[in-house]
């Protein structure tokens, strides 16, 4: 494979000087860009797209023609696990992610096989192989899964919802039930994003989209004690070079103490949480990744520049931080926005790592 | 009028000793209980029950025949102050509120009265007067608005939304703007709480049901400010007795040390917050009100007991805590199960307040 051009985002990652802070966005492969919306036609829907390495291939590189990124991340969705699984998921227009099984008895959990994510889901392996040898080491590419207990949330209620009140209460009316789900799901991510890596994903990030909807004591025993077992069981180093792993939980800022005491390399943070805040409760544990809100890309070129600023001024001096939003781009956003984003980033961050 | 028979609701947020633990739920009149769901057919549709002072007063009271609650909470909708700025309120089923008038250009905002609250919202001071003569002292009567910020959330968007990000996107580019609206809002929602104060409320809760969309600067800037604003502008002592003021920002775990400092007597925990944590952080200077999750409802009667359990071991010994839900009650929720968890706070807090 080929060395790596700009490491910028894996040294940042273990907290090893940089020249200026790495960035990359969350969805940036997505609607936002017409490339991407051409794409998508051209696959026919969003689960054909997943399914096409050539064509996640293309999409994941899209942002990279138009933006000096610091890295690129696998196109996929997190619902490939259960898709593969053999729950049926589908999309419906406006609604989001539905599954044609539902998986809320003892019964359906008991059913459920364990990922063998070679054999099952060979397509995203095909693109991680394809994307590594078509990024021929421009950046370093990131591979990702859900976090057991977001899976669950989906797969216990059978597709999207505002707040998942059903899924919690399964969780705490039978926890023994919802622990022999989640302990399927983490054996299966640890299989997935191991797969990832030796298909030459570089880092990988799991993403606990509703582990804020949780009490900290539910937190700890759904959420963290799961993704607490993936980073134990995952690879980390492979062809010379560490890989990092990063935790992100959307409305998890009230627990980063705990979480970066999982041995993970760096922390998500979403945007209501304070970077420099953040930064004084870790120390010198984890690295940490974040937190522009997205909805200030909908805003004008100067207050984005602004509040990139602001975010890199309350990091502060030194090691550890790699730039993102709070959480994914969104389809309203105007290129153009995207672009003085990052460009803010890398211009404004250079004065922070010097000397 | 009558005297209170019950006061352990206002003393706990005064910080003043109780025999037991005071327990109210948010949402406490509503579509759980089979008797709302008659009431309310009865009125025709929710604004008409709203605008009845009896059906209004109906509803209040029928949680306190069968639970032992120590506060009745007006029955009414915190989007009834846009309404009644002329903005159309209507509720489409399955899409939650929406106003035939979108308040997102200068003009609109400009044109936009501030509320006189005795004029414009007679039907919300006739059914407070109503509930606290039928209440006869028996328990405190709460009244509430929606904060600013939250308000200016519906306006703007005109009508509800996942994550109002056109919302926090005008706040970001136009804060100038932005705070034209939410100083209108905050004036308007100081003489509607002051109505109600004079009217007859014992206590006001402001819900700030969409303050933790925000970054924290953000936070301080479009919806804290505001809601020192209205802290600072609110009748304290009303009939010789003092009227505790309660500020809730759903997802505001991480700034209470600031909400404590606005001179509010109490805070609002949703149930992401451990209690004794937030005790720790806030110290001496409010009282706090949660935290179960209203999830919780659902599972068994004997989890919903270890659960309160839990959350009173972590508030611990002292005044200081009224217990509530984190939110608002569902309409899933079994009424059995509201009975086990009120009985549950009074039983096992007993302990707490001995010696």
């Amino acid at each position: 494979m080929a060395g790596l051009k700009n490491d910028r985002f894996l040294r940042a990652l273990l907290r090893e000087p940089v020249d200026v802070t790495p960035v990359w966005m969350m969805r940036q492969a997505g609607r936002y860009l017409p490339e991407y919306r051409a794409t998508r036609a051209k696959a026919g829907d969003f689960m054909a797209l997943c399914q096409n390495p050539q064509l996640a291939c293309e999409v994941t590189l899209q942002p990279l023609e138009r933006y000096p990124l610091d890295a690129a991340i696998l196109f996929s969705d997190i619902l490939t696990i259960p898709d593969a699984m053999g729950l049926g998921l589908y999309f419906e227009t406006g609604e989001g992610p539905c599954f044609r099984k539902k998986t809320d008895t003892a019964a359906a959990i008991d059913a459920l096989p364990v990922l063998n994510a070679e054999r099952d889901l060979p397509y995203v392996m095909d693109a991680v192989r394809t994307i590594r040898r078509e990024l021929n080491g421009r950046v370093p590419l990131i591979g990702f899964s859900g976090s057991p207990w977001t899976l669950a949330c989906y797969m216990v209620q059978g597709g999207s919802s505002k707040d998942f009140s059903k899924v919690r209460a399964l969780a705490y009316s039978q926890p023994a039930l919802m622990n022999n789900l989640l302990e399927k799901l983490s054996l299966s991510v640890i299989d997935y994003l191991n797969a990832q890596i030796r298909a030459g994903a570089q880092a990988v990030q799991v993403f606990d989209t509703w582990g804020g909807l949780l009490s900290g004591p539910a937190y700890e025993a759904f959420s963290l004690r799961w993704m607490q077992r993936i980073v134990d069981g995952l690879i980390r180093e492979h062809d010379g070079r560490k890989v990092p792993v990063i935790l992100f939980t959307k409305g998890g800022g009230q627990w980063l103490e705990t979480m970066a005491n999982s041995g993970c390399d760096a922390l998500g943070l979403d945007w209501t949480t304070d970077i420099g805040h953040a930064r004084e409760r870790v120390g010198q544990r984890v690295a940490l990744q974040g937190n522009m809100d997205p909805a200030m890309l909908l805003a004008s070129p100067a207050s984005i520049r602004d509040e990139v600023a602001r975010i890199l001024a309350s990091f502060g001096h030194g090691n550890g931080h790699v730039f993102n939003l709070g959480h994914g781009i969104t389809p309203e956003v105007d290129p153009g926005h995207a672009g003085v984003f990052i460009e803010a980033v890398h211009e404004l961050s250079a004065a922070y790592h010097r000397g």
